[in-house]
């Protein structure tokens, strides 16, 4: 029976940019996914799952910003030649589910979707390449009221989630109006447009003055490097800052500030449009600018989409990795897209929706305490006796039919301090003790795990006679005991 | 602008063997999981998420009964040359966390997890590469207590998603039971050994005298082929048979009969008297045989456990694909296994636990017509207007307010059938009219789609008079009226 040892022991890690979650963790993601659920279900949106893995052919361009094949995506060749991938979203799959099942989808489809997603890109740190997506989409609807209903739901979801009124606002823009700005600039070259379009990407990164020197010249980067610009004359790139910096006080001098801007383009006439009817129904709704505003610095994506953009900013602040103060910034985008179902089908079928970051939504939802950072254990039936599991394990049968969580101790019960020490790993609130001398009395013993690791901080002698942390009760009162202990009335 | 195409256009559809799941089907399964892990929680355990990609190194030797490397699972070779995999259940997954955070973790270690994985199997007919499973283990419990609880938990967690008592029973052997018969029988050739547990693992499918048979010179099986036996003479294999049909009137004839079986066998008696032990601990958990029974003839991995096994049977019947009645048979099963973790750290670590299959139970509990095979979609506010968008925003904003699923229309509103045909396919239970006239009346009509379809098919003239499909209220009556036409009250 002698084995040859023919290799070494494998490893116990995880690849390089994934990890494990425990407990606590995956229990508060489980609660903000069915709580982000519930607002999708209510607003009418019907859930959508679908597999991990799509062909190659079917997820198309990959990543919005790469163009290489491959590039981004986990892939790998299947027997039979076929190349697959995991998701790195959950629009791609939507894309090719409405051209698959289209003729028996409702027109519009409304659906949710959430579940993890994969991105094969260096990964840093609190970067994984696995993290969750929650999306909610409308496929076929052209009216503009798809997109205004995604915001106000945005606006239910973060209040839901625990995020207070005033800590968020969802930004608005249109992808049409900056078009039409682009228009009366006299800008017909496709590659001249595109070069504007990824500048003003980077409005949020190098601000107003950065914009500007990128739109003309170029600029040094932080990094010493010098950037190219597009080339515009500081008078053909005015039409462009005063569409970034149009907000006014209010929406009407907002929309007034784009109209001037877009002047005589029909197009950006109809993203003004656009606009002033989505602030009409977010008025409808009773949603105010302190919830949903109507922004035209809010850039990103606004290459990708084709109309209505949209995010969700949380406004409050907190102290970065370097422990400079700033705003937590954007944990949820979206907007209209009418391309993604056309290369299946060669129809345009106009879309919108929202993709939430639920890891930074938790993240935030952490920064502003609303999540409990430890949770509580089972109560635990510690064994005095090895022979007698029958009248332990009767007593944490009659603690979970009750609906209390327990378990007896199932580790080695020779040395009893291993087994608080256990309880104490488990933050278990009560220990359950029913040595030979309480079973001959009928009697158990009630341990406050909790109250007594706070006598021991810092009682008084006078807390500790008042309220000792261990009681013993008759065996027939031991679930009500326990109840009564962890609704803190003993 | 014109552009040359490529490629023809890519085909949506899913890989082979995966598949895409719509609405109820994703919240029936959501709705199980959740009540599944509200069981494995009150019984203490705590939930772990591990990534959906481990390092093939991790995850081992793969398929329990799959030797060739990569067989078996999704495999790719990142850029920096390691070779990474889809996690093919949560069983190995857990082995590498416990080995990399056993410092950390309390001992023992009591984990439930749930989610997808992946087999690169064959598919068939109700048999796909992704799916399920919800697993329950305890790690570095050598108590028996461990094993009973399990068993226990899995009859808790059957009563609570709909299987009622009697329609399922919870079957426990113990591999050193049989252990114990060879060591009796003299059978101390290993490669023998291991063709007997081969063998009456094909007890379920080949019965009684077709386990005889290959247990001796072999058979025919149903294709014709010959099949050659593990060459024991009759004698030499009756204490397996004996073995393997020593279930008796009650658990103490069982016992006895085990007793018997193994003699003298030190092993075999520490089996036996396993199963004992945790009888005991059933009947301090008032749990009774019609859930829990010790039965000889389970031995579904027997092979690859190394002390109990348990398999949660369900014992109603369905017709199979043929028209048969059958047993609905296997949903979940486990055992005690001790070598998972050696792997990584050279000790060898006890644990016992137990995969649920949850796409078989869901089939189960619809099969015994649980869970209702439609959901009911969202009110629908039908659009009579289009420039009255705002005021139907308003009605669905006062709907949501009021918890009620609710949509506006957002296709095409021009023709009002295709609004009716959309509100049908959504399984709308309600939809909400107001056209010009009862905008100037302060009114909306209130259509029951439910009711209305029910009237359309079979109602008399006396029922549509006492209960009119539609309704006119004041539209400060909106919310009200339609919760209790929800309500079913109006």
């Amino acid at each position: 029976m002698a084995k040859v040892k023919k290799s070494p022991r494998p490893k116990a890690q995880t690849p390089k940019g994934f990890r494990d979650y425990f407990g606590a963790e995956v229990r508060e993601r489980s609660d903000m996914l069915k709580t982000i659920s519930s607002v999708y279900h209510r607003y009418g949106f019907d859930v959508l799952e679908t597999s991990a893995v799509e062909t190659i052919e079917a997820l198309g361009k990959f990543l919005p910003d790469v163009d290489r094949p491959n590039e981004g995506v986990f892939a790998w060749q299947e027997d039979d030649s076929d190349w697959v991938a995991l998701r790195y979203d959950l629009t791609a799959p939507l894309a090719r589910v409405y051209a698959q099942y289209r003729n028996n989808l409702p027109t519009p489809y409304r659906r949710y979707s959430m579940g993890p997603v994969w991105r094969n890109e260096k990964p840093g740190p609190g970067r994984y390449r696995q993290f969750y997506q929650c999306d909610a989409d409308t496929v076929g609807a052209a009216n503009i009221g798809a997109d205004a209903e995604i915001c106000m739901m945005l606006a239910d979801v973060l209040e839901e989630v625990g995020i207070q009124r005033g800590d968020f606002v969802i930004k608005v823009n249109n992808r049409k109006v900056l078009n039409g700005v682009l228009d009366i600039m006299g800008l017909t070259d496709q590659v001249q447009r595109d070069a504007v379009l990824r500048t003003i990407d980077k409005f949020d990164k190098v601000g107003e003055p950065g914009v500007r020197d990128l739109l003309g010249k170029g600029r040094l980067d932080a990094s010493g490097a010098y950037i190219d610009g597009v080339g515009l004359s500081s008078a053909q790139a005015d039409p462009v800052m005063a569409f970034l910096t149009s907000k006014g006080q209010d929406i009407e001098e907002t929309l007034a500030n784009l109209r001037a801007a877009v002047g005589a383009s029909t197009v950006g006439q109809s993203g003004v449009n656009e606009l002033e009817t989505m602030a009409g129904l977010f008025q409808s709704g009773r949603y105010g600018v302190q919830q949903i505003d109507i922004d035209p610095s809010v850039v990103r994506g606004l290459g990708y989409y084709t109309g209505p953009v949209y995010e969700a900013e949380l406004t409050f602040e907190i102290l970065d990795e370097k422990g400079r103060r700033r705003q937590f910034g954007s944990v949820a985008g979206g907007g209209r897209y009418d391309d993604l179902v056309k290369r299946f089908t060669g129809q345009a079928v106009p879309a919108t929706g929202v993709s939430i970051g639920v890891d930074r939504l938790l993240a935030a939802v952490g920064q502003k305490g609303r999540i409990s950072p430890t949770s509580v254990g089972p109560v635990i039936v510690t064994v005095m006796d090895r022979d007698r599991m029958g009248d332990y394990q009767a007593m944490v049968s009659e603690l979970r039919t009750a609906r209390i969580r327990a378990e007896v101790y199932l580790g080695n019960p020779k040395n009893f301090g291993n087994q608080l020490k256990y309880a104490d790993m488990r933050n278990a609130p009560i220990a359950i003790i029913e040595g030979q001398r309480e079973k001959d009395s009928g009697v158990v013993q009630i341990k406050n795990l909790i109250l007594g690791s706070k006598i021991a901080q810092s009682a008084t002698l006078e807390e500790w006679k008042e309220n000792p942390a261990q009681r013993e009760v008759p065996r027939t009162e031991l679930v009500r005991s326990v109840q009564a202990m962890l609704n803190g009335q003993a």
